[in-house]
């Protein structure tokens, strides 16, 4: 592992130091390779799909690992699009001139080294190697046993994208073995790896955390709330709480719990219960709610502080927007919160007092994403505060330095 | 500890959601308070100053304990420029719609609790507390056992300004026992804590850094370089040199080591070190600096990796930019470097190339400093990558959220 972080760290500088079009160019010729590899890459899948099947992973796990033809026309269209992006890399900003007479501003740098750490689906290794390419970085990826054979045949056609491109081929590096060892070297190597982004269930991430000795960038769990004000248009209530919480199960992004303001709980709740239940939702309410609702089971504090990725909802009743954002400051993740109102005033107090990574007002919380938001890409959805909060785009992946033009100036 | 913390917690929410005014006018207050206790900080100060003599305290530890009447002005001007500085909290940015019909934009906000720790001088009291203030967090400050009644008599005057203003007189905390435990609890209490600021000696912040499970900002150490390029003025090389490692011994932007260009060595060395010579810097030379300069010693290899923070320069002759660029980047501590040059090209992949906090032209090193950079004030320089680099002002206590504005969008 240090010899594989030694060459992360050389080709790091290299990165930093190649132009945009050869960046720009790696990613296309690494499109091309995996459209030229086509059936390689479902004859090296298929080894993990036996291998998957023999050790018994379920159909979704199985479903999640196969690179379909699909599937592999996304990570070559992901690619081309990366390579559109504006280059984050030397971007200069807030230069201006100082009263002693030089002239200060910051340009935006890469981190380095970025290690990642994932599980089943080797379309990340794409994702993260085409990020990391376009920021000027150098990758070391580390996805799970099951996928090896599908990614490393993967990384072979980014290698071969990087050598097209004139870089280093060592600007992508997928850790070979499966062993478990080789997660805590990676996670151990500040003077090789600048950060490491976990992509996987909470207990890798906590771990990672717990045992890194370099800086991490979390994505921990996902509890986000709707809370429907005294003032929420039913429409817009009924409308955006459903599509939040059945537009799709299993992302951290997902409403979990949702809030009622008391004035209007008998108007509102009732038929956002009627339409969730029609979806097949399972709700748990408190004692307001289920005097209201009838398809509601009794939630218990437990449930306040569950992400269920799946078709279950928690809702509570709450005195107004004062209890609301107490409830939510207590129980969120601070992934992502919305207020649903037409008042201006409490609007304004949600998005100010909600300590969350996003806040909304009148929208599905499913549009925090990185692609929603026009990042163009992500490698992440940051809980963090620190250096990058919310979906995580090229410009998490990077830094910026200060730089200062003189004249031979001294400072007196 | 832990009361404390939850103390912190409570007044770091309540400082996010205070107004503008009410943030400065605690600063103004605390200046007013600190004005009219001089008696009592001087008296207060007195105490901790026996008690440094008694420990047997060297004069230069004395000089930095004592708060004399200049230093009380000093801390009270500070606290008035603070409050006049531009607000960071609730900057909005790069609002814009996305073709899905929702605007996204990000909203700058207080990171929380700020924890600083910090040795001897006691105007760090008054310089931590009130940027944290100013930028809406809650601190916990914990300051050198030496200090302790100064520090407490200044805490005093800044909970008088909070209670005047009306904010939580819990924003600010001196953690009042001087026991070490104190800091071990400080450092690990991530529920209640969201970054560490070590102020200090490297050995302290190598030991927060270790130790710590709450976020570190850190401030290592500063191993500066300046590179005279073959295209560099002989005046302008002169004087940022000279100024650069003599304007102050002490600091983390001073001079520690010079490259001289091999083509230009003969001519613009000698006066050089004729200078710094005569002000009485030893110096410490390469084999060929040797065998141009009569005033210097044998530099050895551990030479290059030394922050003198004394009057000794390291100097090495290299044969040209590719060189100097190797040898900052394997020695430097990414603090600060400047090239001396005329040449635009030169200039242009130094800049690039560095990968450092601060990457100079034709300046000298002395100037990275929040002051001198415009950000007002600075609560250290760090040589992190992530979050803040290079001189930490009120931005580098802020994180920036995703706000969303809907008008009931839901994701499809």
């Amino acid at each position: 592992m240090r010899e594989l972080g030694q060459r992360a760290r050389e080709a790091g500088r290299s990165m930093a130091r190649a132009t945009t079009s050869a960046r720009n160019e790696a990613l296309l010729a690494t499109a091309r390779a995996l459209d030229a590899s086509r059936d390689n890459l479902r004859e090296r899948n298929e080894l993990d799909l036996e291998a998957g099947r023999e050790r018994g992973l379920d159909a979704a796990m199985l479903d999640r690992l196969e690179l379909t033809p699909g599937r592999i026309d996304a990570m070559i269209e992901g690619l081309r699009q990366v390579a559109t992006l504006a280059d984050p890399v030397g971007v200069i900003s807030d230069m201006q001139y100082r009263p002693s007479g030089i002239q200060v501003g910051r340009m935006r740098v890469p981190l380095g080294v970025i290690g990642i750490i994932y599980e089943s689906r080797p379309n990340v290794t794409v994702d993260a190697a085409s990020l990391c390419i376009k920021s000027g970085n150098a990758a070391v990826l580390r996805g799970g046993s099951e996928a090896i054979h599908s990614n490393q045949a993967i990384a072979d056609c980014v290698r071969q994208g990087l050598k097209e491109a004139g870089l280093s081929e060592s600007a992508v590096q997928v850790v070979e073995t499966t062993d478990r060892e080789a997660v805590g070297n990676l996670i151990r190597m500040p003077e090789y790896v600048d950060v490491i982004v976990p992509r996987g269930g909470k207990g890798l991430i906590e771990r990672i955390s717990r045992e890194a000795e370099v800086p991490v960038i979390k994505h921990l769990d996902g509890i986000c709330h709707s809370f429907l004000d005294r003032d929420a248009d039913p429409e817009k209530a009924l409308a955006v709480t459903v599509n939040a919480k059945t537009q799709r199960y299993g992302t951290c992004n997902t409403l979990e719990t949702l809030l009622v303001d008391r004035a209007v709980a008998e108007e509102i709740l009732p038929p956002v219960a009627r339409k969730l239940g029609e979806i097949g939702v399972e709700l748990r309410g408190c004692p307001e709610t289920l005097a209201l609702i009838e398809n509601a089971i009794p939630a218990t504090d437990e449930d306040w502080e569950t992400e269920y990725l799946a078709p279950v909802l928690s809702i509570r009743v709450v005195d107004g927007l004062d209890e609301a954002i107490a409830h939510i400051n207590r129980y969120s993740s601070q992934h992502t919160d919305s207020i649903i109102t037409e008042n201006y005033t409490r609007a304004r107090r949600f998005l100010t007092e909600v300590d969350s990574s996003s806040v909304m007002v009148n929208a599905s919380t499913r549009f925090a994403d990185g692609f929603e938001y026009g990042l163009g890409a992500e490698i992440g959805i940051s809980t963090d505060k620190l250096h990058a909060r919310g979906p995580v785009g090229l410009e998490g992946l990077t830094s910026e330095k200060y730089i200062v033009f003189g004249d031979g100036h001294i400072r007196t």
